[in-house]
């Protein structure tokens, strides 16, 4: 039922190489619960610059920018919060009468669900990844206090780079090590991906482990967090992430911070 | 109700100086009457350039242009119609994977308007105006068959310019011309204007009509057309133009046709 929009009703967006329908039903449906006059529809598109332009020309209040478009339009933005500026990467941008002003509410979900699920820094992590997202847990894990962890990456340049940039260490692959918190940030057990039935970490580290984290948000429950879940341990998935994050670009765009009971329906229904 | 909106809904739009409703409501009423996965929104901007890029880059399927984006489009667009070549203004654009090809369906509207309401090509008429929709206007009497005929326009540049372009009169002011059909083309009559009350043609020249055209949309019915119907006059309103041209873009965006009785129900939500 569109009938009801109108010439003042605001628009917010996303973009990605291949949009998900998540940020579509988790935002609109948000929207319909609390009768803001708001609606918000995923694009792709191959012009970068053309599409920030026309966010900026049609003032379109928000736009979430998913891979591969988090570093490239950094240029194109008028303001990065520190948020976005601590680690060099884009996933939301918020227009305000033509200024742009850009976050990074990954980063932001990362360092609240660190904090929620009481997971304390003295803890020794084991960090599977190197690109964008693995930044941003990276430095959350910093920022939080976290002193001994390693960066496990077959990607030496990168994985060094980024273990560098935090200071903690890099391997090439987990080979028998053990640490307390075990985070994957790489598509192991993404639905869909080659790897979907893939466990992330082997068995036996999980087995060691405390606490594992998976930011792969698709399925809700991988491989990981099942097997993990199934050991006792204590979980957080890449669905929370993904959920928060959205959250946090609601609040952006709308100055309105919905409850956690309307946060838990909004983000079921988004994940259909 | 918008939770229903996902990654392929498809967006049309339309840019504008200063948005009306009509559009928005008209189209947004045909999608939830079609079950159509489409959403329409108005849009304005101070960029021309950008939004139209935009369009491109975002693969909105079509947008409306109106006041005073009609020309300063044409330059941005990959294609010009017939419709809207014949009188160099544009008043929609169609994005068929990134390639714009523009219309007009103001002059579409018009010359079905002339042939439904049976209006003979023998009459002689007065046309107030000389801008870009009374260029529209008598292009489509020209078209139709329309010979004799004045453009009464006091900028005597622009209104013996169009009066050249179609082989018809000029005149810087009405001063006792008697004509069948009257045509307004100006802002007199429209709601919120300066004019709002004002009959845009003396009451001795409607005496003397057969026909009354307005333009003018908003309101509905203005005093030249409230003033006509009372005298026993055919009328021609400028909601039915913009009902009609709308319906036109309806057309183009989504290759339906609504039925009469459809449309007239869109057309009496959109007026609200």
């Amino acid at each position: 039922m569109t009938r009801h929009l109108n010439k003042d009703t605001v628009v917010c967006m996303s973009l990605a190489a291949r949009p998900s329908n998540f940020g579509t039903r988790f935002h609109n449906f948000l929207y319909d619960a609390l009768d803001l006059d708001y609606l918000y529809k995923a694009f792709t598109t191959t012009d970068l610059a053309g599409a920030i332009g026309g966010i900026r020309a049609l003032g379109i209040r928000g736009c979430a920018i998913s891979m591969p478009f988090k570093e490239a339009c950094i240029p194109m933005v008028d303001e990065m919060d520190p948020s976005a500026k601590a680690i060099d990467s884009v996933n939301t941008i918020v227009n305000t009468n033509g200024y742009l002003k850009a976050y990074n509410t990954d980063y932001i979900a990362i360092a609240k669900l660190l904090a929620e699920h009481q997971v304390s820094n003295q803890l020794t992590f084991a960090l599977r990844g190197s690109g964008g997202m693995a930044k941003a847990v990276a430095c959350a894990l910093k920022d939080a206090g976290f002193k001994k962890g390693v960066i496990v990456a077959r990607n030496e340049e990168a994985g060094k780079h980024l273990a560098g940039l935090y200071g903690f260490e890099w391997a090439a692959e987990m080979d028998g090590i053990q640490v307390d918190l075990l985070i994957n940030v790489t598509p192991i057990g993404m639905a869909g991906g080659a790897e979907a039935e893939t466990l992330a970490f082997a068995e036996e580290a999980i087995n060691a482990a405390q606490v594992v984290f998976d930011v792969v948000a698709l399925p809700p429950e991988t491989p990981l967090i099942r097997y993990a879940r199934a050991q006792g341990k204590k979980v957080i998935t890449g669905a929370e992430v993904f959920a928060i994050q959205a959250v946090e670009q609601f609040v952006l765009y709308t100055g309105i911070r919905p409850d956690d009971e309307l946060f838990q329906q909004a983000a079921k229904y988004a994940r259909g």
